[in-house]
């Protein structure tokens, strides 16, 4: 089969490798229909992640079709359509009986992390892949909702739903700032109303990105080279702040930007991935009864956003701008990579 | 009437001052019948806090008797004895209505912070103190909780068990680090039980410190300048790290050994007043999934660990380490400021 | 002044009493602008609630303008526009502090009830009235909010919000049947959305309620009259049960539909004011994992929810369908009674 | 093997029957050591559950020895020692992965239950049992731990703790009633203190029991049978009614006490299984704020309570009063049925 292979700092190719077979019991093989990239892969490929091999096959978000169960798989048959979720479960550890599937300690990778497709083991930009634990992994795809909807559910959507709204304690009546508004920011404010969140303030130095945050659901947007980004977010507050700032960029200015308009008592939810060691100011913040979380999306809200997605209640839909086949996957990669020339914000590629 | 007066940076004197009147309808006058010396008190005299004004009295905890009452105050009467609580609570701004006395946004002291004695207004290391918002900020103590225990209440118990053992999320069965045995954390120490904590490890450099440990419920102690401080922890746990990591000391280094030994999913509740920024390893902590608290307690509890203090299901006679009446009130500073030497947990000073 | 007076079971009247006064630091005066009726007030009329005395003003909803304080109030002045709480809060006792204001043991009404007014003390349909604890009980109307939508937060809005939504702990994703959709129904599934419901089922017997079940969000509706009302309520879920039913009649019999259709796991959400005992078969739903709450509104939700009907984010406005001015208050009375008829929700009632 | 079978109402032998063998790659084999008799157990021989079959081994609690595992097995092997959980769980089913695994969907049982052993498949009152899902219904057990008290593992101490103590809310500080001093009354009592409970008042018919109840941890103790108990209920509380009452009988009288001595805004947890349904006076209980839950025990607690077992922190070795070994099984029934005479609480058969 083909698939996009790691081959060192800077180098990938769409290449010719073996098709994957069923190892354990609880595997299944997916015939892969829809992928897509994430920044994540794109760190890859800088090399900033050592612990994948040279060889690995990228990719950690796909929707396809069974082909082949393992012989403990009861709830899944080869022919049923499914999103595949950037996040293993054994559904047996101690973190996953605690719903926190992101640090499965299932033999699978054997790294304490659910993240292993295009990570520890081949990921989903290939025509096939072995899905492990696929009773957990796998969630089936109802009628109506399309390829390119569902595999924004691998991924960005649980991410900034969890790791943002949730993590961030969103209520109902809230002011909540996004900072940035890349894929998984968007994510986080097309769902904060899930919880009710009543202002919902987009921060972004990109006018592109402000546009698209309010198609999302965004009631303000604030340029962030404003001299008075501040001014203008604390202006829509009660003066008191924001109750939750999700950070969604990963550098250490965006982080700072948000422990500096979150209102005492409020939550700073960093969904960003970062590089760098950011300077945490504890002695103003120690008396701001603030509360920051941070964390690698678990996916066990995948099938309810999957239901609300099914009922046209998230805009799904909106977040591909840009569409490949197979045979373009270099291109799509160009395309993805280049984000801040070509507005792109998923690109999606189908078999 | 005598009190203690702070007279800028290094300066301090038990000295003649007027005695307080009521202001408003919602305030009561106490007679101070027992008073302790906090580690804030010694960060005012080194001029740390620059908002105390010269002239200032200090003191922010007490145990005293009503002895006149405003017009609108129906709840408490002269006679009344009563633990004063650190935190003034209006009772009607949205953090107090919302639970967050911390930030009290009431006309006294007009800061938008619960902390106020001794800070903002004349504290409590007075022979009499005007108590503002007195039916919030006063609790009847029940007889057979003596002065020594009641003053307990008015900050450390609270602090360590709501900024602590609450912000930290403890729950049935967790393993508890509390890196800081000072007066605070063994406060953590002592009520780490009221969410069934299964292991609670105290970690310090005294070893005097950790022997009170053991007292107030630690079931493992810890020197952390033992090289392998923090092997001696993870051993202590299924090496996946503790479940709340409870940082009572202040410092950026012990800000830091708390986010190396929290496991993934667990919760750093920072207890600790910080003089200077941290360093925080978001590049490697991103991916835990863990949440980082901190926050100025809102003695919201108070009445509730009272209750458990008059049971003597809480240790709070165990903290007072030496005793002396308001005119050895600069001896008793002295001794407190010498707590290493000491060995001082919290000195009482009695009327 | 003029006021609607309960003159015994089968009696009131419009009539000439004297005007309200200050009796207590904390009280306000506030002329009655806007009031409505409630389904309680017509239970008083038929001599179902013994507590209210002859002689007493009714109504416990308004919105009017502030005319006097007492002393300690400091943060409402003469002239402020104001909503009236259905619900009094001492903001001091054991209750008030844990957000239980239907609870509390302040002394207005000595009774440890929340709602006092038109019950234990004079309400609100009156041109004056005196508001004990004002500074919790009234709340400052912002511009840009009518009477007529602010009303409605006085009891149905968080009623249906607090003792529905919350109360029956719906969460995104969720199933909601809403058994009875007069007003407070009507809430509950205005409601819904602040908690992330992607079905609600709205059930009653009268299509023209189920119309306007749809306007306020219902996404489906159910006659309950219908033979197989509950394979059609099942029929809307994955076939276990709603997550979250809410009672919102007041009888035996919608209680019991609501213990029918519930999923293992879910909640039961009673509003309803019930006058007779319902039969519990605890024989088959121990085995459930259900949870059925009850209770009075603590409109402690209230500044959160007017804050969305600023925003026209809830549709406090389609809640009034007749309108009438102070001297003809009998006939909306006349109206509200007959609103099987009259397709009466909410009548307003302007000075 | 040998096993207790059962045979219809009435009838039951230790008698002959085939020995288990593996049937799906999940299953296990366990060689049980050491089991126990539950009330329902009792219930069962009544006819009063007709889905249990003739012929099927009774049973739903054990300890035991892992002698063979499936294919898909892969974190336990032969010689494994291990607590049998009462519930099932598939670890793949939307219940499953809410934690609700008393309503565990998966194939085995075919029921939507998690309660099959001796019930919907054979049970572990044999040598030998088959072990659906066994990485989740299985339990390593530590060094240090005796079948005697880690059997109590198997259902009591959970379902005392999850639908008793969790359930019901508990919380730091509260006054607990626990209506019901047997097994699971005592398993509640027990474990109160996880979460802080302050007071925990035992209420029961049995002079005995109520003896055992203060062994168990309980501050105080009521006779109901007295004349005025509801009346020495409310003295140990601050006169407005216990913050948790739970019911650990299962019949209508103790279910109404409950209801009758909880305070506003307070919690019923039935724990009983009930036979009769109940009047509920929601006449006057709607007004009170209270929350009432049930439901069978999900034993995702186990976990955590055999780590407090381990550490000697709960009083699992209490509840055994007599021991059998299996060829006295007959007996061992009938000194558990004849408990009022005979004081037993929990027999325990061994190998």
């Amino acid at each position: 089969m083909k698939a996009m292979v790691y081959g060192g700092p800077g180098k990938k190719s769409w290449t010719e490798v073996p098709a994957p077979v069923i190892r354990n019991p609880s595997d299944a093989i997916v015939k892969v229909d829809t992928t897509t990239i994430c920044g994540t892969d794109l760190h890859i490929l800088k090399g900033d992640v050592p612990a994948v091999a040279h060889g690995r096959i990228l990719g950690h978000e796909g929707v396809g079709t069974v082909t082949e169960v393992g012989a403990s798989v009861t709830s899944l048959k080869p022919g049923d359509r499914v999103i595949i979720s950037c996040i293993k479960s054994c559904g047996h550890c101690v973190n996953c009986k605690a719903g926190l599937y992101s640090h499965c300690m299932g033999d699978e990778g054997a790294s304490g992390i659910g993240w292993v497709f295009g990570h520890l083991i081949d990921g989903t930009q290939a025509e096939f892949v072995r899905v492990p634990y696929a009773e957990n992994s796998l969630h089936l795809l109802p009628n109506g909702v399309s390829d390119e909807e569902a595999v924004m559910l691998s991924d960005i959507l649980p991410t900034g739903f969890e790791i943002g709204v949730q993590y961030g304690r969103v209520k109902p009546g809230d002011t909540v700032a996004v900072v940035g508004a890349g894929p998984v920011g968007l994510a986080a404010i097309a769902t904060a109303g899930l919880y009710g969140a009543a202002t919902v303030i987009a921060v972004d130095l990109d006018a592109n990105r402000l546009a698209k945050a309010r198609e999302f659901g965004a009631t303000d947007v604030v340029r962030s080279d404003d001299g008075d980004w501040k001014g203008r977010v604390m202006a829509l507050t009660d003066g008191q702040g924001v109750d939750v700032a999700i950070e969604a960029v990963g550098i250490p200015a965006t982080f700072t930007m948000c422990t500096e308009v979150v209102r005492p008592g409020g939550n700073v939810a960093n969904v960003g991935v970062h590089g760098k060691s950011v300077e945490l100011h504890v002695e103003s913040l120690w008396i701001q009864n603030i509360n920051i979380s941070m964390g690698l999306v678990n996916a066990n809200t995948t099938p309810m956003l999957l239901k609300l997605v099914a009922q046209n209640k998230l805009p799904a839909e909106k977040f591909a701008t840009h569409r490949f086949r197979f045979d373009q996957f270099m291109e799509a990669y160009d395309t993805f990579a280049r984000a801040a020339e070509t507005n792109a914000l998923k690109v999606v590629i189908a078999a």
